[in-house]
Order: structure tokens, then C-alpha cells, then sequence
């Protein structure tokens, strides 16, 4: 039976979690969809806890990294800054690089496992 | 604030986790105490939880990865074999290395985080 890899990876900066895996996933949905609260449905989150995570990122970088967008209100639209682009192709380079690392030592189970 | 990363990483055999964060400190656990039912207390895990995650590694490699030591029954003594010590090493060495490798991207955040 073929070995999987699940890796997850947090960024914590001091009692929070500035990235992980689904503040990441949430940072494409708004990217694809263009508003939040189509983000948090795509994902069967509520909208108030995809504006919490929003909320969380904004305030742990040096940048907002989801904006509304001009004439957007509740549910309106959204989309993510240059920084927030920049920090989401970070953190996946930053999660492949460590899933790449794993799956690299990844022989020394090959013989182990049924 | 400095960054911190926290990094799960889970060895996936079809529908079971063969290994992960929580096995493996079982299995630190249990090499420490010689007891199964001790090593779960340490971890204020039920023995049953403890033995459950135990029967799923036992069945996921090719030997047994902790075994009752001779004269052991409920709460009894248990140890890791060779199997198991290899299995528990080889997976810490596999998370240092995601480790390293998603510290070495770091950088990259380091001027983005507040």
C-alpha cells in the first residue's frame, strides 16, 4: 500500500497562528472568488469565522493582506493585497519545500511498512 | 516577535496514520517508562486510547512496534523492538528535516511579519 504524506505547517507568532493550512486555502478562495463570504461557502465556513481568520492575518503583517474592495460592504467583495499574494506563494513554497524534505527521507519507512 | 513554526507530520498508510506527533511521543513514552499504561498516563491518555494507537502501528509495519516485555499483562510492561526504536528515530529525523527545510523559506517572511 503506497505511503501518504499529510504535513501541516503553522507560522505562530506569539499566541497566534499567522498562516496555516487554512488561512492559506481561505487566501485562494478569496483570491478565485473575489469576495469573502463566496470564499467561506466554497470552504463551509461561516462568514464570520473566515473574517476572523482575515482579521487575524491583517493584523500579524506589516500590510493589510485582504482588502474590500472599493464599494464593497458586507459580503461584498474582496481581494487579496500585493503582500498577501506574496505572503500565500511564500507559505506553499514553504510547505513544499518541507513536504519535499519529508518524502525524502521517505525510503528509510519503504521497507518497514506492511 | 519572533516566528515560530509548528509542523505535524503524518505518515498515511490507505485510511490509518501509521505514525504521527502523537504515536511518536507515545512511543517516547513508553521507551521511557517501559509501560504502556504509564506512558499514557504521562501523557493524560486513557490506556485504551494509548492501546489503540499501538494496535494501528503494530499492524502498519512489517513487526511488531512494541511489544508486552515477558510476564506483562494489563498495565503490564511493554517495550519498543528494534523495529519500533527504528521507526520512532527515522520519523524524528524526518521532522527535523521538514523542519529545516520550511525554516530555511523563513527568511522570506521575516521582513512581511509585524
Amino acid at each position: 500500500m503506497p505511503l501518504e504524506f499529510s504535513l501541516k505547517l503553522r507560522l505562530v507568532r506569539g499566541d497566534e497562528v499567522a498562516m496555516g493550512p487554512g488561512k492559506a486555502d481561505l487566501l485562494e478562495a478569496i483570491a478565485q472568488t473575489g469576495s469573502i463570504s463566496a470564499a467561506a461557502r466554497s470552504m463551509n465556513m461561516s462568514y464570520r469565522r473566515a473574517w476572523l481568520l482575515v482579521e487575524v492575518m491583517n493584523r500579524c503583517f506589516v500590510e493589510p493582506i485582504v482588502v474590500r474592495s472599493v464599494g464593497g460592504s458586507h459580503g461584498g467583495g474582496a481581494h487579496l493585497t500585493d503582500t498577501g499574494a506574496r505572503v500565500l506563494a511564500e507559505f506553499r513554497k514553504m510547505e513544499a519545500a518541507a513536504l519535499g524534505a519529508a518524502q525524502a527521507h521517505g525510503a528509510a519507512f519503504a521497507d518497514l511498512l506492511k
